[in-house]
């Protein structure tokens, strides 16, 4: 980073809910926690995509995603009275993970509403962590619904996934990290592509992002990457405002299977990103097998939709730098294996 | 790493045929092209182990493996005479990929010899970096001898994969790194393991993590890994002599079944550590699995036998602060895949 502190938008451009100078004290609080991941090469995918390619590997996170960043920044700011309380959180399983990591190391009790047919790996995770999983019907119930019911009850904390500014500010910190990494190689991405359930990590790396090279006048090109069928940031940021996709699809990246963008995030979105892409579910896999191959990383099908977006042609690399996030790497062993032997 | 500089050892020690000030120079050498790899934690193997497991994610290194750095740092000190008659190596195929692609990276013709019952990955890893591979049979013919025959016709430089100063000191940044890292972490290693074939990789860390604690006066234990059957060095360090082992053994981990320590090697890993130990391939499979689920690195068997000891009670770890290397990810999908499809 360069030595001037962030600073917020100008007057012209009203402030975001979610500062640079957030994403910065974020930095701070998690840091010594959050592993600093490591932005990694492979000569074999840049010479795939014609360019340079750059694989920020979030799966290797604690709790095995991006998501320990926010709930730490988040749940150290609790009030003693708060933490008293306990926290909830719905979560497809990143976001449990996380929360129940953090309340046992801040000795929190931590109740996580999680979809029935959730990965075994991220159930599994979430009750190693101490925390009392509540399942739901994804079909039937509103993950929200289920959370006030237990809120009710017990005065604990909601710690939603994505649509809090903690939350936002503390994913923020991948954003401030690939900067902080790209100025020690000497480099400028040209594009910067996230994976995007809610938007919580696309808005916080934008923010990051947007700011880092603001001195300079660069623009640096911000997508979020969504599977088929659950575009709704996509279709959100075409339209200029937040839509729901239809229900009845499937996909096989279940940490993005989120109807709609959260307010907070489509607010910084609509602002910072520069568009929405989709990939196919064949596409992830072979995205999950190049991480294999080319970079040892077990990355989780949602967490490889950003990388599945270069390899597939979705954005033009030739010549240029662009980043990836691989958000998460929590995959049952099953899938994965039959992931792997599916391709070449 | 403090700030003075590494001292070579006294004269009461005599001199070993590589010093820490040699691992320094690399490390000058190798930086901004080798990745720092992380040091990476979970919460869950520190519990299964009672103490602190750190692990030295060097299947992230480019080319998969470690032997990365000690191939760019011996072929950028050839002058250009020798770069103009090319290099040959004889290598199970990890080395034979870091030479090749440390080879096309300064314009230097390679040629790797191989076993011909190598993992696919591996050769398709050294043609994929524009280098010929001339395959052997490993149950008659010796590498070197064949080795010999193509520098004969040749003139080519001989790029040996561990006994050769060179190789040792740019292995030895992977230990160099795990000091500085534990440093920063406030952190001091009890016990370093690293996986062993040749001794190269544990040499050059031995050099390392013997000089990067000597001002304190606090000894780091540090122990070569490898699979049965093929525990020359450990029997080799019990004898104080380099010991062969019988022919006939087979094992999954490919890249450690080398037959006798380095001359080069056991000058060093006879002074410096503390002894051998070894594992089964069901104990390393299980290691395996261990990394993909709570680390989300792609290991592969060789990479994964220091793990492999940790997690199986080689070492007691109650209480304390233990390293293990896992050194390279060079492993076919359908072999991992399998892999995961043993264990639970």
């Amino acid at each position: 980073m360069n030595s001037s502190p962030p600073s917020d938008p100008t007057p012209s451009d009203p402030a975001p809910p979610v500062s640079p100078r957030a994403v910065e004290a974020a930095a701070k609080r998690i840091a010594g926690h959050a592993v600093a991941t490591p932005l990694l090469e492979s000569a074999a995918l840049n010479e795939l995509v014609g360019g340079r390619l750059l694989v920020k590997a979030e799966c290797l996170q604690r709790t095995g995603s991006f998501k320990y960043r926010g709930a730490l920044n988040r749940l150290s700011q609790m009030s003693p009275e708060e933490r008293a309380k306990g926290v909830v959180a719905y979560s497809s399983g990143n976001h449990g993970q996380a929360v129940a990591a953090v309340a046992k190391e801040l000795g929190v009790r931590a109740t996580i509403v999680m979809p029935a047919d959730s990965p075994r790996v991220k159930m599994d995770g979430v009750r190693r962590y101490g925390a009392q999983v509540v399942p739901y019907d994804r079909t039937s119930e509103e993950r929200e619904d289920v959370a006030a019911r237990l809120i009710a009850g017990s005065g604990a904390v909601l710690v939603r996934p994505f649509d809090d500014p903690g939350i936002i500010a503390g994913q923020g910190t991948v954003g401030r990290e690939i900067a902080r990494q790209c100025r020690e190689a000497d480099l400028r991405p040209d594009a910067v592509l996230v994976p995007c359930s809610g938007g919580g990590l696309v808005a916080g790396c934008a923010i990051a992002l947007k700011d880092a090279w603001r001195d300079r006048g660069e623009s640096v090109e911000l997508f979020a990457v969504e599977p088929e069928g659950f575009d709704d940031t996509a279709r959100s940021l075409a339209s200029g405002r937040r839509q729901t996709i239809e229900p009845g699809y499937e996909t096989i990246s279940d940490a993005l299977r989120v109807p709609m963008p959260g307010e907070i995030t489509f607010d910084i979105n609509s602002r910072l990103l520069t568009g929405g892409l989709t990939v196919s579910d064949d596409e992830t896999r072979a995205a999950m097998r190049a991480a294999f191959h080319h970079l040892k990383l077990v990355v989780e099908p949602g967490g490889a939709v950003a990388l599945a977006a270069v390899l597939h042609g979705r954005i033009d690399c030739r010549d240029r730098t662009v980043v990836v996030v691989c958000s998460g790497g929590n995959v049952d062993a099953a899938v994965y294996a039959s992931v792997l032997s599916d391709g070449g």
